[in-house]
């Protein structure tokens, strides 16, 4: 069975992760893995090619970027380009239409497929709120996150004056509305309490309950697990309260990698162009014989 | 804006239901209803078109197929024959390969679209079973069922001599284990115990915990709602304990005709063939424009 060469962009916590989702999956092979420093090459990364270009890496099929959310379009539209297949799990809600526009364009030119938004949120959890709205047309979804460690608030956090390290913990407390629990090492010379206001001022927490406490090690608290909690109440034909409930606890990066390999598998089944999760069919993203997929799913 | 035209086939629970699924769908309109006793007009039918051949009914786009499961596949081999689509909620899970085989032969020969086994389960539950395999491809899905009324059990149920009316309740015990509630009514004559020994001895029943309850009235205490629990525990690239789980308590009819007006709609995106629901993409099942659809549900 020929594989598919995988090429991995960026070696933080989700890439150290896309390289074990492709060596467990039985039809990747990893082309290679790209950092910034070329050099630093930990132990599990030994067997492989470590370099700072993709150019260096040899008949790669699809690029798994695990870059920043922000660092997405510039490379995925230099790799696109060089007709590699690429995925990404961009996630500035308000922006994936603009992403998908732009992306679909360089890859329809050069007859390449694009999965963005490609984690679990977005990505599989737009697959089920997709699906309830399909099923139940009329009602209210309320994605719950949490608990877990918020990037985007623990990066706010950690911008405040006074702040030396910190964690912020998304807390759910139904119907989408969140708790903030802020951990938080003070430099030396500030005021806790000060620091706590500024906190709380942030736009990033001025409109939800958040509490800030003081600790001697952030770090000591800080796990990968998550958790979604996603409800949908709504409404089939003329009939009401039809209850929908979709849960999980999950470590984060795990997840979101083993993802981007689903749809990085299923790039090859789609017409040249770029796609979010619920524009592909869920079989596209398995491994195995379609009928036997059948067989045992539906 | 062009509506598509449905005929709904069959109309018993799930005819009905579909009837108001269509009224709620701002892109579809009923071409009429095919019934065996096209004479048998109730009130909510009076402002549409009723006959006993789906050829006495003009420009139909798609067929929606409410017959019994055993029915569905010559009744959409003749309607896909005729360059009409057709979408059913067949549910014998042993039997949906062969079914898209044979459909899949009659679509691709007249240029049509069969999506098959499209209700809860078959149906919406397989997308997220195949969904969870594909985020976490290596661990168990137990779906679990009920409560809610069986409609193969509580049919085997009458077919015992001596039963008068039966329902049948499909309880989750959990891990896919479920027990059976068994509420007859005993005809004149029998021996309420006999009875119950031979519908615990009937292969439907022999291999779960079964409890037959005798009652004056059957009818009374039906219910058409129903559930389900449906969980995974797997393994995100090398990441265990990935826990998911997916609930619903919902009108077991009002669900079903509600997923087929989703896939009927999804059916005109689709090339000649025939699919389950794990190979459409979700977002084709949805009323309303794509770049709105992704930018509310992604």
């Amino acid at each position: 069975m020929k594989k598919f060469r995988a090429a991995i962009i960026g070696y933080g916590n989700i890439g150290k992760h896309v390289v074990e989702a492709l060596e467990a999956a039985p039809d990747f092979e990893i082309a290679g893995v790209v950092r910034r420093n070329p050099n630093d090459i930990p132990e599990e990364l030994k067997a492989y090619q470590v370099t700072d270009r993709i150019q260096n890496l040899e008949n790669v099929d699809v690029a798994i970027l695990a870059t920043p959310t922000r660092k997405v379009e510039s490379y995925a539209k230099e790799i696109l380009a060089m007709g590699i297949h690429t995925v990404d799990s961009f996630d500035i809600h308000g922006q994936i239409v603009d992403l998908r526009r732009s992306l679909d364009e360089v890859a329809k030119t050069h007859g390449t497929v694009a999965v963005i938004s490609a984690g679990w949120d977005p990505g599989s959890d737009s697959i089920v709120r997709a699906m309830l709205e399909a099923i139940a047309p009329k009602g209210i979804t309320y994605t719950n996150f949490g608990p877990g460690m918020s990037m985007g608030h623990t990066v706010a956090v950690k911008a405040i004056e006074g702040v030396k390290a910190a964690l912020s913990m998304t807390i759910p407390l139904g119907t989408g509305v969140h708790r903030r629990m802020v951990y938080i090492e003070v430099e030396e010379g500030y005021d806790f309490n000060q620091v706590a206001a500024a906190i709380k001022a942030d736009d990033y927490f001025a409109h939800d309950e958040t509490h800030v406490i003081q600790v001697e090690s952030v770090d000591a608290l800080k796990d990968m697990g998550h958790g979604v909690n996603l409800v949908r109440k709504g409404v089939s034909g003329k009939t009401q309260n039809q209850l929908f409930e979709f849960d999980m606890k999950i470590n984060n990066p795990a997840l979101t990698a083993q993802v981007l390999v689903a749809v990085a598998r299923a790039s090859f089944k789609q017409q040249p162009g770029a796609y979010t999760m619920i524009e592909l069919p869920v079989i596209d993203m398995l491994f195995g014989d379609r009928e036997s997929l059948i067989r045992r799913l539906v």
